[in-house]
């Protein structure tokens, strides 16, 4: 008899038609004899609702109060959840994530989970019952309501698995897995059967939107080992877990590209110490939050200049662009250049550890396509080039086909 | 400084404008310096929604579950009034049943409240807060939410107003207070300025729909005393409470007219010890509610044999004459005659304790209009005749003529 921890997102149960598959699914499983904790979303769309009438209320409404409204949202799910397992004859108990055990500190909308103490719902799952957990919430020592913010289902989820020490942990999501590119963009596009956390947590700060990335953490943290698999078949998913020599093999996992960034160049910077510190304090202060940052050696005698690039999320142009303005009689530059016609291609492995000429590859791929790459960095596991913005989807299939095939 | 429990009902916070109409009254009474705790209903249509949604997953949902999901109206409307409290620059904490620490018994979709523990409440008015009290609702002492049952949030709000010994509970409703008669339809009916909580009681369970009768009792067992009156209008309401010597003078405190009641009279029923026990223990099997019950003197020598007649809610009439039908083999009844075309026409005042001929009055009131009497039945405080349904109307403005004027 296993011990089965299952999360379903906000499509999975976006009506009671799909209520009702998610309920056959835990049922089926069940019936194998295993233990089911299932956590859900809120239903799609409901968060939206909630979140206008909050607005229509006044724009920026408390934190506090946020939480106790968006936390309904989850509630009504598993109620709903329990009610279609009872339909098909399946004990079933709902859990708010209060009632679940699940503490948090107090920080309203964002907050992290502070200690999990899964006794009622070890008693309700010896007792018989398939247990369903709210995601996304917790509560405070104090007693305040407190949710987990984006992605906040999935760390309810994992979260779980670990203290209730779990057999697996199933993400049920509307794609099939995780997959070497985007399938809709990538006609040859893989679904992988295995990744490790860091290329998982690579991938998912690269634009491919199956998990955020705090959960992936939390999961490699504990090393809780979960899958990411579909709600609308019973395909097997893509298992998500500590790195193994077989992974190795594999050189490049996956290829991303991320169209949602924009790029600085502030040309003919000083180089003396303490510059770019000063800029990237500024941009920190504005709560702007720098990707790539690219210097090179300087140029010039006597009085040396560099050039610096950064890149950030495009929303965030025209306040970073302010910024830097603001410096310019502090740092005495020459003139900064915005971009946001550029897009942010990735090859992640973590094989690339223990193979040579990875990087290399990738420049010839795009070379050989004509495509000029304006900006690199590098990381253990990645290779990131910022290139022209219309060239990325050629240049993502060029290096899907060169890595991957 | 006051401590005032104010509740507000369903279609008073029943969109986003009418929750910020109630934070502007609420702010203004907190200017006069009082302390605050507001009850609120969940927004008007919300709790037929959940219901609905519930109904799609399966016909008779788990209790337990309905309770989980219905609490999440109330939950809704207590993070929305706190922000418009907010936007006036008024603190507010909203508080669930559980936070607010009403423990109820585990009988789910109608639980009993069983203690309040206000010491979060209290913490929160010291603190000089506003606190918005989810209504309606609580938790068991094991953690599960329950919920009260119909007229649950006035119940809350009474409950509230006796373990805080708060000086003031208003419950605010679409009407301007208690009537003498439904001012729809009689046009001399007047608002009273006070009613004593058995009087409220009898005009409860004599189809005037201000509040239901459980949270008249709650509040006369702990000698709450409260106001009745209109959130859209600033009018003095009606003020419950226990009788005075000033309220006995008034003979009739109230006329009430319902029309929702049916009759079956069984004919020449055996005159025999058990034969009633028998009949009314069958109809409380069927969960049917049996109202008026008359059975008069029985006639014949031998074998004498009586009539009983008695009144039911008319959409258990169908249910109640399959009871019935199925006894006459047993009881040896000569027939059943049902009749759902009745009305069932009451005064009401504890006046009458201590004036006689009351009874007589109304009679001859209604024989002057032509109106005839089927069945009679009485209490301290009360005259009940069950008469035609089409002169209904007719007969409640006569009598509020003849008592009221």
């Amino acid at each position: 008899m296993a011990l089965i921890v299952q999360k379903y997102g906000g499509s999975s149960v976006g009506n009671t038609d799909r209520i009702k598959n998610v309920a056959a699914r835990v049922a089926q499983y069940r019936g194998h004899g295993d233990q089911i904790v299932v956590v859900v979303s809120a239903m799609s769309g409901v968060t939206d609702g909630l979140i206008k009438l909050a607005k229509d209320i006044m724009p920026l409404p408390s934190e506090r109060e946020m939480d106790v409204l968006l936390a309904t949202g989850e509630q009504t799910t598993i109620a709903l959840t329990a009610m279609a397992l009872h339909a098909l004859g399946v004990p079933a108990t709902s859990l708010t994530g209060s009632q679940a055990g699940i503490l948090t500190d107090g920080v309203h909308t964002k907050a992290k989970i502070q200690n999990i103490t899964p006794k009622k719902i070890r008693e309700l799952l010896n007792a018989g019952n398939v247990v369903i957990v709210a995601g996304f919430q917790g509560e405070t020592p104090d007693g305040h309501i407190t949710t987990l913010g984006r992605g906040g289902s999935d760390l309810t989820a994992i979260a779980l698995a670990a203290a209730l020490k779990a057999d697996l942990c199933q993400i049920y999501t509307d794609v099939d897995g995780v997959y070497t590119a985007d399938p809709r963009i990538v006609p040859g596009a893989k679904k992988l059967n295995e990744i490790s956390y860091d290329e998982m947590l690579e991938l998912a700060s690269l634009g491919a939107k199956v998990m955020q990335s705090r959960s992936v953490e939390f999961a490699k943290k504990f090393g809780v080992v979960f899958e990411v698999r579909s709600s609308l078949n019973d395909h097997p998913g893509t298992i998500v877990k500590e790195e193994s020599k077989s992974m190795e093999a594999v050189v490049v996992r996956g290829v991303a590209l991320d169209k949602n960034q924009a790029k600085i160049t502030i040309v003919a910077v000083p180089d003396r110490p303490g510059v770019a510190a000063r800029i990237f304090k500024a941009l920190a202060d504005a709560a702007i939050n720098v990707d790539m940052i690219v210097q090179n050696i300087s140029h010039g005698s006597g009085a040396p200049t560099t050039d610096i690039s950064f890149t950030l999320d495009k929303p965030d142009l025209l306040k970073a662009q302010k910024v830097i303005d603001g410096l310019q009689a502090e740092v005495g530059y020459r003139q900064a250049i915005a971009n946001e016609k550029i897009g942010k291609l990735s090859i992640v492995g973590v094989g690339m550890r223990s193979h040579s000429g990875v990087a290399a590859k990738m420049f010839e791929t795009l070379a050989r396509e004509g495509i000029n790459i304006d900006m690199i960095s590098t990381s253990e596991i990645k290779v990131s080039v910022i290139i022209d913005l219309t060239k990325g989807e050629q240049a993502k299939k060029a290096l899907h086909g060169a890595f991957i095939g």
